[in-house]
């Protein structure tokens, strides 16, 4: 089996996920090829030193361009802040290689759709970090929709709620500048946005309100001016999908107490599905004419559960989810059917983001072009 | 101790729930007047005659004027379509009655303006049956918030969303009656909306959506044609609270599996609650700073609960709450503190649904005044 | 219909129970005979009169010897402490009442068996307070497992947990009388034991561990010196029931936190139900071969729920429960099928309770004679 | 930093855990020693070859004596059935190899302490796969315990039950051999049994009934002839702790519907803990005095799940925890503190199987020597 060589670029929470992820893919993934730790790159020299020796990378540096240049590598991974996504994406591309870059994709749609034009040109296989739908029970989820088991749709409601941005005292960062993109409503509201789609397909119009609760924040760790804040921390979505029924989403950084409170409830003719990532082994069914919601655990019959424990009950964590992603995109160059999200998918997402913004400032109904 | 004399219109569910209610209340509450039941009238001679007899009516007819002038009676209880409740609710007060008249209030706010201007011309005793908010874990959220314990509020999320309407060949009627009011915004939003307010006050503005799911339904029962439904299925309402955070209400009648999914989150800078009808006894509460949501359960510390029960643990049942609100609404006649909520509140809470119902025509924001 | 009058002897949290059942029954269950509130009885004399006050008794006084020779008198109501139950429930049955006993019916069996030998003597109607199992969702259960939708019962595990003895300087008071039976095995063991009779039929055989964890408290409310504790905080049951499956019990009165944990999980060899009276509307069924638990809410469908709310998912509270008791026991009165539990019921568990205080003595198992 | 390299025996489910556990353990683990999956061993060649493959072990044979005598092979690492545990041990620690073991260690007490006094006498570190009390919330658990937090235990309940035995038609396997040990009272039973010894300290005593639901299953995969069982399906034991306080163990592997049912609920004069590995996330938390009880999810605070994960909520999964054990014993291999559980742990579990056993048997506590 072939060997793909690994480029990282960035050594912070995702990066640390990505190595954890393609280290662990080939073991778990048979017929998976076999990620080879190549080289990681930080700006901080020593950060991409210690990651290389704690998870075995052959080299580091802080030059990310370097990688480019390595025949050995074949996947430039990005996992840092969104303003830089796009020239470190394109250069990957150009330079011949696949490429994983974290989500959201870019700061904006038109950044998003310069990287998926250079992709699809030149026919790399790319992957966008959505890790939370690579949960056996959402695939589950999905294939039940497809198959009516579910009815008509009549309805989603989604939600993607943390409060790690609740303190007024943590500091401005890239998170909240604009250039960026947008706050909440980016960060967190991408992961559930692409979760609806994943599940019921294209959203055709959006009807947003952002809304920024804490005005000003420290202007930087440790500051005593304060700078003031200009993305949301809440935004509230009402969506129109295409397939015809409508929704709503809420992406939410302040909400107290909540550390993953990522899931939805969808309501069809025939039934209603009921998840949420704070309890991820877990998926809620009830089905028309039924005695009430059924409890499904995950297990060997959710592939790939059945890969990680051929027992059931056993449970997933979240590097398991990462470890999926990366399993398929290592299958997908290997020339396994792509499971994406690749770019063309977190475009889309980019462009009901971009409409939800524009939507909150024009206090109307806007339709996703 | 006083007796209050009751006059009840209608004999369906509600008016059960009444006559249980008031049945309950002096033997709950120390303090309350006794309620005599008077009469009860209903257009269906046979029910009014059977559930006079069950229940201990002194009378029953089907003539519901003739309660207006007994002068053993001091209230009317109205439990009819909405359709109905100015007519009865006028004459009511007309005669120098205390009126209770179930929600939603009226078909439109501008009926629930004449009866609330009737009414506090006439000085009478109103209430309006938002029996959930009667909860004591409800009024322990309403006073945690009022306290500051939860800290500024940062935003709330709400649904009413049940099943009852879900199967699309269950047949046109009153309730589908745009003459009558919405759909499930009216129904069930009603519930939500005014519990929103007992917790944070005043809406200030809305923008919803409001969709028709079941686009026809059998024109009676048993009917081979069908008739088009007007009224709305779901209602998606974003909102804006006159005290600065915004917010988002769900009413949804075709809720495949839910029979109470009565709730909502609401978090603020100092921590956040969670609750859903469906386990009314529980209220979740997180305290920034702390190390989870802390699942409170009713006990005797959450008055009135000791009056049913001496003992924590045993917890409430919903004729409970309607015991509560009917004890209270005697209590006020009998000269207590007006606890509501009355039928001015119930025209706040019906402007609102006005209010959304144009903005889902208008597709914009628009102002609660 | 008749009417049925009822003496009630004591006003503490049982006595109000009874009241409020007796109230209610008769306006919830169509065809209940309705019960007249002739007299309550309680050596305070005051406690008595502010009772009769309140819940409308016709008469009260300190003497209840007077109720046995009141014609007006069909029922009496016993709620005293376990010591006085034989001698009050052997003077209503000579004075030809029928009698309705709170739990456990007697501080042991030998004082159970003379009160259930005299009553099934004299042919009148008895009822003891095992409230808990008049929950529809247990009748519901009882019944999928009669019906064999389980199949062969392979396990039981029942538990009652409180917390009201937790705190060492609650002082010692009849609760702790090892004259007046047992400790939490006989207070909260006798509702789970019953409930598992309820379900599962006769039990054969017991192995129990009884466990004294505060082994002092102030030998009265205020007193600085302290009286050795003879009777069990924690008890712990090995069983065989007579079908031939085993199961295990605990009943703790010192578990901190707890505040009504009742419940049980019991598994066959075609699924298992899982039930807590923490949430007392809630069934857990699993159904072998399925996809999972499902949790079954209770609604109309599971009598006799549909009488206190026509629509499912408004929930039943504790007093309701009470309500049903004693509609069963005023009905069974005018002649209905009885329900139970009767003396006969409660001495079958009190058996169980005696047997398992001395199979901890004898650190051996018993049978159940 | 050091590598140790590892030779497995067993291809089976836990044979698989190891590897994967092995792999991830110097990347999650700073400071943890590599492992070189050196060999892999298995009576079945093919199995070997297929999974040094696909994990990445450099040789891979059906001769598992010939691990030992490798000079780059420092632990063996065992998942075969029990009855092979002590010969392979044994042979490994004369060879001078460390020694992780799957659990039961043995099939009886003897056998295990011949296994640990062989390790003892050669120095060898020693592990034994109970990986579920690698959660960092039992750890967080045990050292509340410890700090007093709970005040004094006053009794422990705990379980252990799955149903992939429930099926009567599953054959006869080396499970079922009594000569392997118990049934599910060692299989399940142990990890109980080790979970409450983790958290509270040794047994002193048992009274244990085991009881054999299904009395015959097929003799063989496809065999029409039945086999009689003659290890338990189901154990209940009743327990004192050294410490002084009581408890109850269920281990049943025919619950019908539970997959993972491993958990307890522990009492104390100052609050209580509830856990069940079917949401290995959380710990549930009642402080005497707060309000509730307080669901605690796992973040960075409880070591070491930071190191998995820099942002709480994200959850852990089963081979995490298995990562986490193979991590303590590479590190204490190291020369780190060693964390355990150790074959003088695993002994002390095996002689409260064989003791539970015996109780059965005499129908009488038993104490544990």
């Amino acid at each position: 089996m072939r060997e793909i060589g690994i480029g990282l670029i960035g050594t912070g929470f995702m990066g640390k996920t990505h190595a954890i992820g393609y280290r662990a893919a080939s073991a778990i993934f048979p017929g998976c090829p076999g990620a080879v730790l190549r080289t990681v790159s930080d700006i901080n020299a020593q950060a991409a030193e210690a990651m290389a020796t704690q998870f075995g990378f052959q080299n580091w540096n802080a030059e990310w361009r370097s990688l480019l240049e390595d025949p050995a590598i074949d996947v430039i991974s990005i996992t840092t802040p969104n303003i830089m996504h796009r020239e470190m994406a394109l250069a990957a591309i150009a330079a011949g290689k696949h490429v994983h870059c974290e989500k959201p994709l870019a700061p904006n749609a038109a950044e998003a759709l310069d990287m998926m034009a250079a992709a699809e040109q030149a026919g790399c296989v790319t992957q966008v970090g959505f890790n939370y739908i690579k949960n056996p029970l959402l695939k589950l989820a999905r294939d039940m929709i497809a198959a009516g088991e579910l009815g008509d749709i009549t309805g989603f409601r989604g939600i993607h709620a943390e409060d790690f941005m609740a303190d007024p005292e943590i500091p401005y960062s890239w998170r909240l500048d604009p250039a960026g993109g947008g706050g909440a409503v980016a960060d967190l509201g991408s992961h559930i946005i692409g979760m609806a789609r994943f599940l019921l397909g294209p959203i055709s119009a959006v009807n947003a309100e952002l809304d920024t609760v804490i005005k000003t924040r420290p202007s930087a760790p440790g500051a005593s001016n304060r700078r003031e804040v200009l993305v949301d921390d809440i935004a509230r979505l009402t969506l129109r999908f295409t397939r015809g029924c409508g929704g709503s989403i809420e992406a939410n950084w302040v909400a107290s107490g909540r550390k993953m409170q990522l899931g939805f409830e969808l309501n069809g003719t025939k039934g209603s599905l009921v998840f949420t990532q704070e309890r991820l082994n877990e998926l809620l069914h009830y089905r028309t004419g039924g005695s009430g919601f059924t409890r499904i655990e995950t297990g060997p019959e959710h592939r790939p559960y059945g890969l990680f424990c051929v027992a059931p009950g056993h449970q997933l964590g979240f590097n398991d989810l990462k470890t999926i992603e990366m399993a398929e995109f290592l299958m997908a160059i290997d020339g396994a059917t792509r499971q994406g999200p690749d770019f063309r998918e977190a475009w889309e997402i980019q462009k009901i983001i971009d409409t939800a913004i524009a939507s909150s400032k024009a206090k109307n109904w806007l339709n996703i072009h």
